[in-house]
């Protein structure tokens, strides 16, 4: 039964998210080049679940954090996501030419200036997380190590090490908490530190619970990959079999993969019971990241 | 006449820079890809006259800015410098072989890897300074100006778009303020920022010099691009004329732009002299910039 309130909260915080990175992105005006920032724009604006957000919305609402830093924690941590996107979808790395529907950013602006635009919205994350009023130094960390070497860049090296060998699940678990995990994570607490300190058992609640989430997605995207058409999830389906990647599904199975996902779902809603009603609405992105269908 | 003094001083700071970013980079124990951490090694250690680092140290000394945070703000902008030049070396921008007297990243590792490589740099120099005990979120901020759209990674993408046009001398010293100017700005700026509170007068007359140094040291880079060798240069040499760039060489002559660089240099230092003795580092520094064979 779809959840009117949530479905209204998620398209407002979509909204508003929006709006945030449109007013933090380089205008055609500001110093630099007009080229740079309209790739920028294009590769961010108009397009995406903005799912890191949504958890980052969701775990201030959670410890009362105040509005104006949630939004540059949120915007942020999808400046990270927009850029590893772009690079991602390099020739040199995954070399696809759709991306949330429309040409990947290499497609309409060239190589080089995709490479530029990815360096400068993660150098723009940083910028946005810094000017938050009510952030720490901390915050900095936790997102540039959520990005590198033992975060998001790690795991996409991880992945590319692994091309033409056969994983196991342990492996693939560990690829994917650090590929797409890590920046969930980061999200999920950088949210949680707009507000009021929380204490140890309800920052480790909330970290698990990002944590399974976030494999809870990973593996979705696995089933979707095999399940879906570029229509529905405006990037190109099918193509971990083209590339012949290992992946959840390849693993385990299509069936075993869907259960899987139902699992981590189930785990992540578990971790959250400390929280009580509190963790009402990061109970509601769980259950849309398990059952999304693009 | 060489100033033994300032040779050793810049020899030792420059063996301590080397450690710092060595104890800083990850390892092929750390969390991650060993493949990328020995990437990000590579790309980063064992070479390069480290001259940002140097100038932080010598803004440092004048400001009495404690040790360690000194070695993390130059580490920071080491890896900014480092990333920014794997990334301008690979096929879709330079298209370089060698670099340090050494094959290019991509050229060792692969294309896929040297961008990874790259990107995790970038993450590694924003949790270095966030780690600083002292450094401020303006800290953070500053760096990730210099880097992004406004700064290093706009500059870069003025350079792109000026390909095959006829700059003036002007939209040069532009590209150049932001390409590289703003990243030696910042080292000024951070280096300055770990000892006690300059106050405007002095802040200013150091910003100047920065500016006024950074400009000198490309005017000589373009210098040393036409009289250099690969062997001298530990890079292509020639390549501006190659790539068919306006260079402050081509748009004013090789004898002109040499006294352009005196003339900078000149700037510089008279910038430092509201600040007597203390500045005096900082004008050995600019004697060094203006004077490098390589």
């Amino acid at each position: 039964m779809p959840d009117r309130a949530f479905a209204d909260w998620t398209r407002e915080r979509q909204q508003r998210i929006e709006q945030v990175l449109d007013g933090l992105l380089p205008s055609a005006e500001a110093p630099g080049s007009p080229r740079l920032a309209a790739a920028m724009r294009y590769a961010t604006l108009g397009g995406g679940k903005r799912m890191r957000p949504l958890l980052a919305y969701a775990a201030a609402e959670l410890a009362g954090g105040a509005r104006d830093d949630v939004d540059r924690c949120a915007a942020a941590v999808e400046f990270i996501h927009a850029y590893s996107l772009i690079h991602d979808d390099l020739p040199c790395m995954d070399d696809d030419a759709l991306r949330r529907g429309k040409p990947t950013c290499h497609i309409a602006f060239g190589v080089a200036t995709a490479l530029l635009a990815g360096d400068a919205l993660q150098s723009l994350a940083f910028a946005t997380l810094a000017g938050a009023r009510r952030m720490s130094l901390n915050g900095c960390r936790l997102l540039a190590d959520a990005a590198g070497h033992a975060g998001m860049a790690g795991g996409q090296q991880l992945d590319l090490d692994a091309t033409g060998a056969a994983l196991d699940v342990g492996a693939l678990n560990t690829l994917h908490a650090l590929k797409t995990g890590a920046l969930i994570r980061a999200a999920v607490r950088l949210g949680a530190a707009c507000g009021r300190t929380l204490d140890g058992h309800e920052a480790r609640a909330l970290d698990a619970y990002a944590a399974a989430a976030g494999l809870a997605f990973q593996v979705v995207d696995d089933v979707l990959d095999v399940e879906g058409s570029d229509a529905t999830l405006g990037k190109t389906a099918g193509k971990d079999a083209v590339q012949n990647k290992s992946t959840f599904v390849t693993l385990l199975g299509l069936e075993p993969a869907r259960r899987r996902s139902q699992a981590l779902h189930a785990e992540a809603v578990a971790a959250l019971e400390p929280l009580g009603a509190a963790g009402g609405r990061l109970v509601q992105l769980a259950d849309w990241i398990a059952s999304r269908k693009s």
